[in-house]
């Protein structure tokens, strides 16, 4: 572990320190459970009791934040992403690939690996792919002919990446990812489905991450895309032609049907599903388990199958609960008439 | 890309010619991109207007389709899949196996590799497997003992075939399909689940399509059977003992539970979920995300969870949108009987 | 196959034997199928009147059964459970490892293997890993460094087990699996996602078995835990820091999110989903296609999506089925006050 002075990690967040700079820190801890020499975090105001109990030698803390009794502190815009970078100040992942490229690695003569990039064992990689600098494969993994992979990636074991696909820099595939696979595309004749060639691609932009078994089919012409930034959970399910905007993150389990096409930070919960040839507009918000089976406007917040805006189907489901009750009320009113009618009312 | 004549076109379709029969085809496009020299397709009378502006040699239309203004042409009956059948003799997928065994690959001495097939690096083949001729079984994948597969097979990486499971002709198995895992099923003994042994297999007929790391179990006794020309999505569970019959297609994330068949050219949507122990007849077609409790008879179209026939779920749905409304309507109700019957009327 | 006599049987049930205990038995079968020198069993009393017609040889019942026609029987507490474990002593699956490590398993020299444990073609074991005695880990699995294993457990082909992650003593993981992979856990700072580094570990007890394709994220800090005897399906996504309770049985596709908490002995269905940071109580029952978002108490049985006791959702579905025919009543409620009032009564 290294050891840092609180003026250094100041410098480091840009933050504004009070109390001695020249203290140590040696570790990252949360407020309940510091000890001396370790820097915690307050982001939460429900801890901020914790302050005065803290074995933490110092704290990172909001801008906002009031006064704090005393105790050595950064403050910063927002402390739980400032605490993130000080403990990956002091994070060093342990190397698990050897340098180069295993002996057992199958790598055709055509392909190009950057300086840097750790190949593992059992990896295939297929003619005239390209890797950049600083890459981690993982044992296992396989890429296809004529795919190029940008620079410090990390694959994990048992990835998959088919001919023809592009991935930018610094994307993280995690085990059992597929990039891709073929679309789902056949053309019904006579009772029979005939497979439609599928020579579209997939394009992964920089700083992706991709959770394990997740599949990423390939586009029928033309491309899937995933851009820059998003964040896809385990055992999701992109189509062919598909588009998930900037810094979108979508939950575990969900599946986008093809050439539906998702805007930027956008927010989609587990077990989504999509219609295809739809768009789900900028920072849309999804709530789990949703379908959706039509545009939705930019910013719109979605909940439910058929998914629409939340307040409408929350209002519906609420009424929903009270159905048994609303039907025993209806069938009092009817006996109601029925009496004051005298003629014997029946609404059925 | 080789050249055709017009008149060979016509003559592989079996269409009629109009134009002249010499004309020099050498590839294909969508009729508001083609130039000089390929020919398109006219399917969906919408785009009938590109005829006059489309840069295409030739087209390819519908029998019943009418005048053309003079554009070469081939009539067929399904424009369409006319136009995928001369895509795919412009067609030839890049090889990207050499022929033969990969040095790196291990089979058992005792297991048989057909002619013309391909086996790549890192590939495990189990004693006893039979693979027939022209299959392509791409790096990293594993066929367990006792397997049988047959001739032109293209298994994409990693995937996985357990033991003595029966693959047939033409099958396509795209990157971490499973086939052949064990299926769920424990005896409960005070408060204990105790395995029962799957003993039975998996059988996938002749042009099957299963996509990336979908699962198909094996039979607890006897076989889970996916029959002749099913398309399956990717990630897709079929549980141990399920038959899937002739033509069917079955979209991404489905469930199908234990032992429930489905009959030949049912169409199902994506996340759809079926209990154990039904049968879904021919020709049903269900919608995404439905859920299927029961029998579905043949021809039946199904929607919503539970599944009900969609014009029945349809209703309810519309029913559903209105309630909050409908309870403003029982509540004026309630009020106006109080005050006709001025005694404090309340259905509650 | 081995040939044991019937009291052989008995004695290893502890069942009471009635008929002649020399009787030879050389296998299994079902009640409508079994032949002379099988022993068959009855549990469901439907079955009843095939035992006239068996041909087995001797039959396993339930201690509670009546008079059995004297045909030979063992009499035992559980008729279905004393069966399976006949057929186990007469079933013995087929060896598909050899001894030992296979020449193309890459080892690490710091990895421990115990006696009697076999290691297949192209797998990867990292630095310091330890696999215990009588383990069978299948062709292209990965298990990376500073990983312990117990004994006796079976690793199909192709499982995925990530760094310093325990499992446990006759673990089941079939293919595909992955064990230990990130959390799903980012820090949004400035519309960006970044990345928290998943620092925690998983651990899998012993008796657990998990199905093809299914991924259990490693905790944030901390555990991700998979507590003993516990079966999960398919295809199914455990967050990061889920705990899921001894004997729980999870069907397949379900997706249990980050930080939450399942009981024991709790069974839950298929394509279920549960948000984060919630508990789900011992014995709890959870129907398929289900969404929890909120904790459940000890024994409660779900349905539906929001998940509520069934009994509610149950009455709310049954109602909601009526809802059209409600819309109609209402209808008819405001013409009839409306002809009373002769004022153009209008609940809307």
């Amino acid at each position: 572990m290294p050891t840092f002075t609180l003026a250094d990690l100041a410098a480091s967040l840009k933050g504004e320190l009070s109390g001695d700079p020249e203290l140590l820190i040696s570790g990252t801890a949360e407020i309940d459970k510091a000890k001396e020499g370790q820097i915690t975090f307050l982001a939460n105001p429900k801890y901020k009791p914790y302050l005065e109990s803290t074995g933490a030698t110092a704290v990172i803390i909001d801008d906002k934040a009031g006064d704090l009794s005393g105790i050595p502190a950064i403050k910063v815009s927002d402390a739980y992403f400032g605490f993130l970078q000080v403990f990956m100040m002091f994070y060093t992942p342990k190397k698990m690939l050897d340098d180069g490229i295993h002996p057992t690695a199958v790598i055709h003569e055509s392909a190009e690996v950057g300086d840097g990039s750790a190949i593992g064992a059992n990896v295939y990689i297929g003619a005239n792919v390209k890797i950049g600098k600083g890459c981690q494969i993982f044992p296992n993994c396989v890429v296809l002919d004529d795919t190029t992979i940008g620079s410090d990636c990390k694959f994990y074991p048992s990835v998959n990446i088919r001919e023809v696909c592009t991935i930018g820099d610094r994307v993280i595939l995690h085990n059992g990812v597929v990039v891709g696979s073929d679309g789902f595309g056949f053309a019904p004749y006579q009772g029979k489905f005939h497979k439609i060639p599928q020579v579209g691609t997939v394009i992964i932009e920089d700083d992706v991450e991709i959770g394990a078994n997740t599949t990423i089919d390939r586009a029928t012409m033309g491309e899937t895309r995933i851009k820059s930034g998003v964040k896809l959970d385990n055992l999701i399910h992109i189509a062919h032609n598909v588009v998930v905007g900037d810094d979108t993150v979508i939950a575990a389990q969900t599946g986008v049907s093809g050439s539906t096409t998702i805007g930027k930070h956008a927010m989609i919960g587990g077990q989504v599903g999509m219609v295809g040839h739809i768009h789900i507009g900028d920072r849309v918000q999804i709530a789990a388990q949703s379908g959706v089976v039509k545009n939705v406007p930019e910013g719109e917040v979605l909940f439910g199958s058929p998914a629409r805006p939340i307040m409408v189907n929350k209002r519906i489901e609420a009424a929903t609960k009270n159905l048994p009750d609303l039907l025993k009320r209806v069938r009092a009113i009817e006996k109601k008439l029925d009496e004051l009618t005298q003629e014997g009312f029946d609404g059925r």
